[in-house]
């Protein structure tokens, strides 16, 4: 049901809908992270925005502008809004991290990510690599400063499935050409595994 | 004493003078870090101007400009200053790292660089919590960066008090709009405590 | 005779000639390390691609431009150029990461984008300190994000001769200002100790 929202908000404004789908859900995920840490209120909510914005930071500097998440104040009020859903699924729940509602997060937030970035990407006049590469950093770079953040080696990600899959999705979304509903197909397919 | 010099010339040219305390007083305690670790002068230089020049190099990347130290020969000349001060330390005291001199060093550092920041990130039109992200990320990156190069665990920071001396600084000098003077008392609060 | 090669090449087009150089060398020497790790293909070519390109982008944000690996299709060329070149040492080769074909090739990449990265730092109208710094990075980064990767400390930078190495490659080009050939010329004597 998630995945056919985005789906379909994708249709009307692929970047606008993507990134604020990553928002929500990648900074749920950082902060379901920190709150299994026992992190206070001040940690959880810095780790919580750093893994919701620091992907999309460091797209931003790659194509040469501010980054959004400093000039946009609706960036921030969506990252509050998934750390204000880790807090509520805390208490509903009792292991949030693993539980599907936030596994589901963390694949649909790279899923968006790596669409968003590709959107970003091609209209900043860079090349099919680095298309694929802006795409992959947007994607993986909230879930590498949550490990730092939380003191985990952050290069799991080179070990397992979730970079290929976000490069996957950046590679079929060039591929394709199709904005956004192709690498929302890919990503999908990477979250089904 | 120290403090009342910097806020008397704050009210002359605000982001000069508190750019350039920061930038001797956090060479000196970068300096002193490494004098400690028995690095010799190579490693104590580049210990030295990496903790004077991290914070402010970040922010300038983040408001998409060519960082003032790599542009600005007169950077190059305070840090150079701050670190003969931590090296004459050396010699005058015996623990210099622990000394009041290098503590209150510390604390005016953060408090410059966290009116340096603001004041840089409300003339680059970027959202409020932007002047709070990047008034924090001026104040706090030196000392991550010299915990990296000598080999500590760099985020120590988020655990004590100092990086929430930074985000309050920031928010209090948004808050009041009156450019350093505010971001000076907030920080001098905080160098108190 | 890599050299002699080098400095011709130079004479015609110092910048392209180097970094071109310096992308095949950086590939060769990162893959070669990620072979030697046992990591798969994509690893290998992750590892390759990132050493190789490393050290340029970073250059390339400090002087406010999109970086060139992401822009040039030709660096990618090079970058799988080198990493098949490193792919047939392996093959062709007991231990390649330790042959003397590798070691070459890193003092050779070092010099390379030592003397690259002090001419775009040039024409980009930094101070004479900022040459050095950009220079410096531009031809440690790659090492760093190599090490990082493989997950070795990357400060062994700090203690031994590479890094002392690049910051002596940087200076001597900004000294005597006749592009690249001082540069090279610094190197050589490097990489000859």
């Amino acid at each position: 049901l998630v995945i056919r929202d985005v789906a379909t908000a994708v249709l009307a404004d692929p970047f606008v809908a993507m990134n604020a789908v990553g928002l929500v859900a990648f900074a749920l995920v950082g902060a379901s992270k920190a709150i299994r840490e026992e992190y206070d209120l001040f940690g959880i909510a810095v780790v919580g925005l750093a893994t919701a914005f620091a992907g999309g930071a460091t797209r931003d500097l790659l194509v040469n502008r501010v980054p959004l998440a400093l000039s946009d104040p609706t960036e921030i009020g969506l990252g509050l809004l998934g750390i204000a859903l880790a807090i509520g699924l805390s208490i509903a729940l009792e292991s949030p991290d693993d539980h599907p509602v936030t596994l589901v997060s963390d694949a649909v937030g790279l899923a968006a990510f790596t669409t968003a970035g590709a959107i970003v990407a091609s209209g900043a006049g860079v090349s099919s690599f680095g298309v694929v590469v802006i795409a992959t950093i947007n994607a993986v770079g909230g879930g590498a400063i949550a490990d730092v953040l939380l003191d985990r080696p952050p290069f799991i990600l080179f070990e397992d499935f979730y970079a290929s899959c976000a490069v996957l999705g950046g590679t079929t979304y060039w591929i394709v050409a199709t904005v956004g509903a192709s690498g929302t197909t890919a990503a999908a397919a990477c979250a089904a595994i």
